[in-house]
């Protein structure tokens, strides 16, 4: 191990309270989309304390608006401030993005969490709280990565830009918006809850909204009516086979242990105004799995047409199509080969650190990482403490010492990528001054 | 045909113009539950034109809440009047009660109104609009039907209660509430839109509402939840099963033309929070048709063993069983004989007026006369102008013609039913004084 990495743990180490401090913090400011600007005041007095470059706006639904990534639900951002701090390299090294999400999504039915979701209980060396895994930990991982670099006294050559963003739950209109203002760099980590293993490529998806029509009748002669609900489960029916379709073509050796490598999940279900009458409409919305090497076009024709085919099952469907809307939230699929510079580079720190091979996966779920993928077409790779499976759940929570080891993990693939500049030689010289 | 009943004949005739503007009138006020009292204004003004005995009252909601049969969504009745009007005979002869209702149920999409549904357009001598069929112009032939005899100066010996009364399509507590204040009689008339025919028994219902419970996942990886939306399926499944297993016991022939006697209308469904999530939880609200013998308790008891029986198909529902609820409306179910004196007496007159003999059915839907078949144990038969299946439906109307012919046949069945004073003996004496 080399100097500058045995100086990281030791700083890592001793400096743990003030990290998970911090993390309780950001999961007790409830930060969903629109109500961002507390968690990210805290995050901005933590990184004046480390003196970086400040940048932070409201972003600009006019200017994004007419990207052809950008989606949104929301009809502007005052309120929801974009950060990105830079930490300066002296030159000649290569440049990181460090990305994390500061938008959580709802707490869903409180009476299903064992503690309140923002009161951030630690337990057993776990923190528990809404956004504890997604993503505050992550979060909190590389802001500790970046502090014990810094205030170990070590510079690097190259930059590093650590982006706190909004609305990655609902599209990544905040990523966007950093790359729209210019923000690039050679690569980028993403600290979502991967549990450690290393996610190289990951899952688009689309949101969609059917609406299905039926006719109306009082409830006691429905059958001169014709059922919404009744109807809606045929479409429902119909979803369930093409996602099944779509799953078995899958071959990518990396979704073996993925049931369902592109789901297709419905989510929301709308219909009806009254008990004893005949529904006319139902209204169906949820997550469309994009596979990451598929065209979002490809993905969203394949699914209208599948759509439009029930008129041969159900003669209904002839003169009362379906309507298909994409609306609100999509992430755009990505990923990066095995064998790329910004892969290798973090695999060997992890291997280093931990003495173990990562799981190298595919991710079940899309980040903004799709959109360093195919806008910036930079190296970008997902790899985070906390589990994926309690995202988005009750309780979820984040274990510490993952969130620690990342933190470490990170800060040696920092000294690594970017370099460090009071070495005599280039990249890797300084492996040679050993801990004694 | 009578002395008498040629007047009447001639009266409707030459006064249908008047009735169509009260019908226009009250269609034109959108009398939903809670928005009555414009329209029982109307109803009042020509009471009093009538000279009518008037019994104008909002129900109070304490004095009802302790009978079995109450029931409403509603925290009280203000500004919500009923109004019971009678004609008073001179004794002797037997009473009736003609029972309409006032409130109406919401329009629904308006786009599919060819013409707006409180504009009370007439065309090709029908009246379109929310109320028209059901039932306001059933009302519109009541009122006419006791303005013909009361302004051909004929004077009945027995009573005629006509009662305006609100909340029949929420669960009759407007026809409970003038039961509980005492108004009873010998016989009820109710012309809700049977299309002339005889409904001589009548489908009661009630609205239960279902909770499907699921598991939270992110959709991403749905395969880690449990999709309540999917449950429901299943659900919606049994619940067609349980119709058709109920309906194949119906062996009445009065049943015969109707597809489904009793139906289960699911109305509707409303479950999941967010595109990307599984929902855990589904609520279905619906209207259980009841068998006109039914006892409402066993109808409740064989629904709830159902539902608890889906988890002999599915593990999931031993520990996440589905919650039934028994809310808002209930309509009782009745009958009355074909040979009552009340069926034979109409059935006279509707014969001799049309020179057919009427349709005998039994009703697909439920209306206030359960209440006073089973509360006040007296014969009522439910017989009216309208097209029962343009009800609850857009674009609804009613045949003015029908109506006319309603009003005539209702008011000479009065005549025979009630009796005339200014004859020598009993009834059925003045069928002497023939027409020239």
């Amino acid at each position: 191990m080399s100097y500058y990495k045995k100086i990281i743990q030791d700083y890592i180490s001793n400096n743990k309270e003030s990290a998970i401090d911090l993390l309780k913090q950001l999961v007790m400011e409830n930060s969903v989309s629109g109500n961002e600007s507390r968690a990210q005041a805290l995050v901005l007095e933590k990184l004046r304390e480390l003196d970086m470059d400040l940048d932070v706006w409201e972003p600009d639904i006019e200017e994004l608006q007419d990207n052809p990534y950008f989606i949104s639900t929301r009809e502007n951002f005052k309120g929801s401030p974009n950060i990105v701090a830079t930490l300066k390299g002296t030159s000649g090294g290569k440049s990181m993005i460090l990305n994390g999400h500061i938008d959580v999504v709802p707490e869903g039915n409180i009476q299903q969490w064992t503690y309140p979701p923002y009161s951030a209980t630690v337990k057993d060396n776990k923190l528990y709280g809404r956004g504890a895994t997604d993503m505050k930990g992550g979060n909190v991982s590389l802001i500790l990565a970046m502090e014990a670099i810094k205030n170990s006294g070590i510079t690097l050559k190259g930059n590093v830009y650590f982006q706190s963003v909004i609305e990655e739950e609902s599209g990544g209109a905040g990523t966007l918006a950093t790359i729209l203002r210019g923000y690039t760099a050679d690569g980028v980590i993403i600290p979502e809850p991967t549990n450690m293993k290393f996610f190289i490529k990951q899952q688009g998806s689309m949101w969609f909204r059917l609406k299905v029509k039926g006719k109306v009748a009082h409830g006691g002669t429905r059958y001169e009516g014709v059922s919404a609900i009744e109807k809606s489960m045929l479409i429902i029916q119909q979803i369930q086979k093409l996602e099944q379709i779509r799953n078995e073509r899958i071959e990518d050796p990396l979704y073996d242990g993925v049931p369902i490598p592109i789901p297709i999940n419905l989510g929301t279900i709308h219909g009806g105004t009254w008990p004893s009458s005949v529904s006319d409409l139902v209204i169906l919305e949820g997550r469309f799995g994009v596979a990451p090497s598929e065209r979002l076009e490809d993905a969203k024709e394949e699914f209208e047409n599948w759509i439009k085919e029930v008129k041969n099952l159900d003669n209904w469907f002839v003169d009362n199509p379906v309507e298909v809307e994409w609306f609100g939230a999509r992430w755009v699929p990505g990923s990066v080969e095995a064998d790329s510079e910004l892969v290798q580079t973090l695999q060997r720190n992890y291997s280093q650190i931990t003495n173990q091979n990562p799981v190298i996966e595919a991710a079940p779920w899309g980040t903004d990482g799709g959109l360093f993928s195919q806008v910036l077409e930079i190296p970008m790779i997902v790899f985070g403490p906390g589990e994926t499976k309690v995202a988005h759940y009750p309780d979820e929570y984040i274990d510490l010492d993952q969130m620690f080891l990342a933190a470490e993990i990170i800060a040696c693939t920092l000294i690594d990528w970017c370099g460090v500049q009071d070495q005599n030689v280039g990249e890797g010289a300084y492996e040679n001054k050993e801990v004694l």
